[in-house]
């Protein structure tokens, strides 16, 4: 299990998103407190977009193998990064290398995609699901994870098109594979994936016991009810946070994104839906 | 606050030492039970004798900064290594950088050294503790930690020689010093050392709250409590392990080494001393 | 371009095959004299059999990421490493990241795996490269080289009943998909494989231009040609050397595996062969 | 010995500056032309002032043990950094550990330094050396390296008030303290420091013998010289490159700077000057 958080919202700097918080996403690479694994320090990474790339430019990403709470260069660049739109993830493997290319978030063109769970028997679907990986997406894994593997299936199914079908599609094709190989619940996410514009997130599992995934309260709700809280005045109207674990302690700060759904984030817009993986025909 | 383990008795393989106890070291990198930490993911190392180098030779060591337990190139070398006296050693930094030369054990000569604690405003005392070193022993020091600082006083102080007199002279320095720069309690430490033959371990703070420290019972005895346990039958009669967390929960197999004593352990013979720092002259 | 050497012969220390030679693996890692590349700093390998596993054993592998000129834990393991038969390679990446589990040797059961050279179009055709490899050792597959899909070809085709039949299907192969690809010399190879009692290695490229392979000479000739070399008489009778490039300036030490051949070596015997590639029915 | 690059114009991309000339400080990390090693790959580091810290802030460090050729997060940050102001370095240790506390530059405060070269018999010296570092100034170093306590030696002697004076007072020192040892010629250094706003660099050995350092040419001159290349359209009229290595073959664009001698650049100004170690009393 994995912990991540995404940012959405007025260009910030890095470090105030990665460092700042009390339960910040380095801290929880260093004590989670949900979850089945306190410690995340198997690599981490963060990408971002609005580098100065221009429009519709493919995000930055920098990841490392070693521990995120102990990586000296992070804590340099994150004050040179200022994005409206942030990923960042810290890893507990679930057996696949401790490598660069195993980091999350994963980069295809313009797409990003970072994931907490895995897919269960990935070792022995692993070749019927890269099979199925589009010939001209190939050149694009890198890695050796499940969750690379499942990024490429969803961009084989459309993601570009539509996120939320593709999806729906990629996770119905692993279940499909995965029951053929006698694995009984084959999938387990809580997902991000963004264009740069929007974020899409889901929370699925087959088993219908998916870990935590949470979504921050609209900001200027929450100056209405801290309206001593100075942090919230650094942050835009727009400012959503969407994480594996809340980054504090504050009472309606922060609300769950409910079992077998997905949600999506874009400046001054959001809303939830039901998540059904689609059946191969 | 780190976690270490220390081995004597008949040669025995490095991998069933580090992999095979239930709560063993490598568990404990993950997360410890004992002490502040549940995390020791600052890098490790391990070192030992007996290495077909010859009678006196200098152990060998291998250290890494990433965590212990994902490090494949452990699990790997330590297939190969059989040992009648191993050190081992996860680390949580308590602020210098982590890297290979900051991993314990630390080395000189046939000395091994290893530590869990800190010395307390260590950055602003280090000049003065390391103008005390001998010049001669001087370039020997590799790293930038106190636990480094600490061993290069204990062998000016006479460690060869004599280690419980010199560790005491090197205890009383550090408090001396630390004293005179306004730090209530310098000194906090469960130390090891050995020169290939016994092993010396001291628990001891300036505070008189050292953090644990176990040595194992004999093995005889064990058996008789438990003469079902066939992991028994694979060690020695000698075999001794000091450590800052028990392996497991084995009733009547774990002693405490008392706050403010040294132990010493070697083939056939053993002891515990109260341990008191030398005020200098 | 990378650089490879194999020993086979009496159980020898690995330090003295890794570092004492004038020219060792260690020294071209950091100035090769032959081929393109005079750095060779990708990482590197070693895997060695006979390590008290018992007969039939896998090999144990030590690789790392960083150059093996500058690698201290190699310099300490190599000393406790006594084997009969060493792989040890120094990589050049030609394209693929640098990770450990992209550093030769590879390692699939008792059989090693190391390569200088590459497949040519390798991203283009990996896909239809993997499709090929039996599904039941596809999960054996750790990294993302080209070499080490062209070991799984090779287990697929059968190395471990028929080294040299196994791996002329797999070449064969491989030029057959990379010439579909319009890919005109698909294969760059000189490889090395074992069992743990043969060593089998291939020197062939579809340019028919192969970087360079040798072979040392008989030891009992060389004590005739170099009475005085005592480094001779630490090698046994059955010494020898498979070598990129010779590991010193010896006349009559080095003899040149051909253009388009192969060869094997185990104790006491050893013999050269033509390599022609099967080409697919 | 290692390379060095320093940067001082208008604020442009660190990539440019990194990855586009065609004998880059990142090429002569992989093969350098000048100087006894050809390869620079224990580990490199940028530094980098204007980052939006404000006026007079502490430079921003990336810095890596891996070699800098096949770092993929520097190609990723490089294309995020735009600075009036760079340091970059790749190392070739002189035999301290490869670690990123011994990577340059160094950096106190506003400061940054870099060095190729080294301080002949430093272990036996820098007993001695670190000595005579203020009390203060000691808990600021990180490392082990020559580099890094000449820095220090040079801070202690003024350098926030006199870069040239306190630098011939600190080598002046260094040579007497290496005399005492018996080391005929003690230093031997290419240096860059800055404050942010000026930099200023030493080309001096002991032996008179110092590696090679170049300035770049006035850039309108460069313009008249070469109208057509565009390259010095995306040049302000004050850049200035200072480096090891020339970054390209353009006849007229780079100037030695004379053996025993010190510059400095700050926009709108330059200037070379005489070299000479100040005695101590």
């Amino acid at each position: 299990m994995c912990r991540w958080m995404a940012y959405s919202g007025d260009p910030i700097l890095a470090h105030d998103l990665l460092f700042r918080p009390e339960h910040s996403i380095i801290d929880q690479s260093l004590h989670a407190k949900l979850g089945g694994f306190t410690t995340n320090g198997d690599g981490f990474g963060i990408g971002w977009y609005g580098n100065g790339n221009g429009e519709g430019a493919a995000p930055v990403v920098y990841k490392s193998t070693h521990p995120a709470w102990n990586d000296e260069n992070l804590r340099e660049v994150a004050t040179q990064i200022r994005t409206p739109l942030l990923f960042a993830h810290v890893r507990a493997s679930s057996g696949t290398p401790v490598q660069r290319s195993n980091c999350h978030p994963f980069r295809y063109g313009r797409w990003m995609w970072m994931h907490n769970g895995s897919l269960a028997g990935f070792q022995e679907i692993k070749h019927d699901l890269l099979m199925a990986v589009d010939a001209s997406l190939f050149p694009g894994i890198e890695g050796s994870t499940d969750t690379e593997t499942l990024f490429f299936l969803a961009l084989t199914f459309g993601l570009a098109d539509d996120p939320p079908t593709a999806v729906a599609r990629a996770v119905g094709f692993v279940e499909d594979v995965g029951r053929r190989h006698g694995v009984e619940y084959p999938v387990h996410m809580t997902v991000a994936t963004s264009d740069g514009e929007s974020i899409w997130v889901f929370r699925y599992s087959s088993e219908k016991a998916t870990s935590s995934l949470y979504y921050s309260t609209d900001v200027s709700q929450l100056r209405r009810l801290y309206p001593e809280l100075e942090v919230l005045d650094r942050l835009g109207a727009d400012a959503r946070f969407i994480v594996s674990e809340p980054l504090g302690e504050l009472p309606g700060a922060w609300n769950e994104v409910p079992e077998g759904s997905w949600a999506f984030v874009r400046r001054g817009e959001h809303g939830i839906q039901p998540f059904h993986p689609t059946v191969p025909a």
